[in-house]
């Protein structure tokens, strides 16, 4: 599995190397290291919460070169699109297209952001494999630190985070949910003419939610429930 | 298209509603519904840089109903995954597939962020159509307010940014590269043995990284430079 390491070179503020600390500690990544950072202090800490063991625990440099150290691959980030493709040192790929190219690979992946105001420099950028740029508005395309890397490390960790476990109603429970709304039309003597494309609609309708076995149970007992109530009323006339 | 309104119920840090309204400048969300918020002030409007208008414009109200009032749908962030299925209420759906469910809608979005320790009550919830989780870590799900905002905005609006352009090297541009090499491989005298998997090396790679034109006539002009360098000493030979 791939390694993450987050750079921030030369921030600021303190209150965004804290949130940063924060956003990998929701994300599960620890690396942390900072080239030239401002002095951590209490609002780096405040704003770290449960991230502050991440942010005690970054390593400092001077320069970028140590930073990257041992990664075997290093991605600049940018919130400025090129216009030119010869000005190659800036074509980005989407935070996305990176998640995916970087799925398969092992080993250390070092993410450089830059500074809140000028971003990477040219020379700091060409020392990057590839270069990431979050997709955004044309007019203010210029993302708060903290938040870049939140999105960025939300996108690189989906891959490895499991999907919330729901268990589906199965192909069988989904027709006797059918059959029961089949048997509350009967019993309501449902206009007959209608009753074909009530049963299309409540089946494309399921189809769209994919219902839980919850949920089906829930819906077989309001149907059920129904047809047996107006059978036992109809039975006593 | 759908309009996105952000509701923040209750927020209690100023920093975080300014840092909210400067993601919604940066993703192209213009209306944001305040309930019950703090007193905004100095630190909001900092943080809220370009997105300060948003900030002045946002509207306040005491209650969720006023909030999501015009809504044709209304969305309901949570940081907790339910364990059970039958706290249905509190089943969510990932950013993605939120993304994905939308895309098609027209009308008004109302998405909903609960405060930044309690998130939102349980009647709160049942008034939400849907519930989105961002997949986090199980040790700390709990994003900071703005970084949840800024991840739901990113991928609610990736269906809306265009893609950087790009344009790729075509087939028989590549088939040139490809010639070119073979080209250079004959006059280096290359180990005839090792000219097949050299050229079929250089295909995958040229398969994965599709270059653009410009990188297409960039390659393309090492490779012939260099052939004609060599035919030309060998010739004077």
């Amino acid at each position: 599995m791939l390694r993450i390491r987050v750079v921030l070179v030369e921030p600021e503020s303190e209150g965004n190397v804290g949130a940063v600390a924060r956003a990998m500690k929701n994300f599960q990544i620890e690396d942390l290291v900072l080239v030239k950072p401002c002095p951590l202090d209490v609002e780096a800490r405040k704003r770290a919460m449960h991230g502050a063991p991440i942010l005690s625990a970054a390593q400092s440099f001077d320069d970028i070169d140590r930073a990257i150290l041992g990664a075997g691959l290093v991605v600049g980030t940018s919130g400025i699109e090129t216009e030119s493709e010869k000005r190659f040192a800036r074509i980005a790929m989407t935070p996305r297209d990176l998640a995916a190219h970087v799925a398969p690979l092992e080993g250390t992946l070092a993410i450089v952001f830059g500074r809140e105001d000028f971003g990477l420099y040219d020379e700091e950028l060409a020392k990057c494999d590839l270069l990431v740029t979050i997709p955004a508005s044309k007019e203010y395309p210029i993302l708060n630190l903290s938040h870049a890397v939140a999105i960025l490390l939300y996108e690189l960790s989906l891959p490895r985070t499991p999907r919330p476990h729901r268990r589906e109603a199965s192909g069988m429970e989904k027709e006797k949910l059918h059959a029961a709304l089949t048997a509350l039309l009967e019993a309501t003597d449902y206009p007959s003419h209608k009753r074909v494309r009530t049963r299309i609609m409540f089946r494309r309708l399921l189809g769209r939610a994919a219902p839980s076995k919850w949920e089906f149970h829930a819906l077989m007992g309001v149907f059920q429930r129904a047809t047996k109530r107006i059978q036992r009323l109809e039975a006593k006339r």
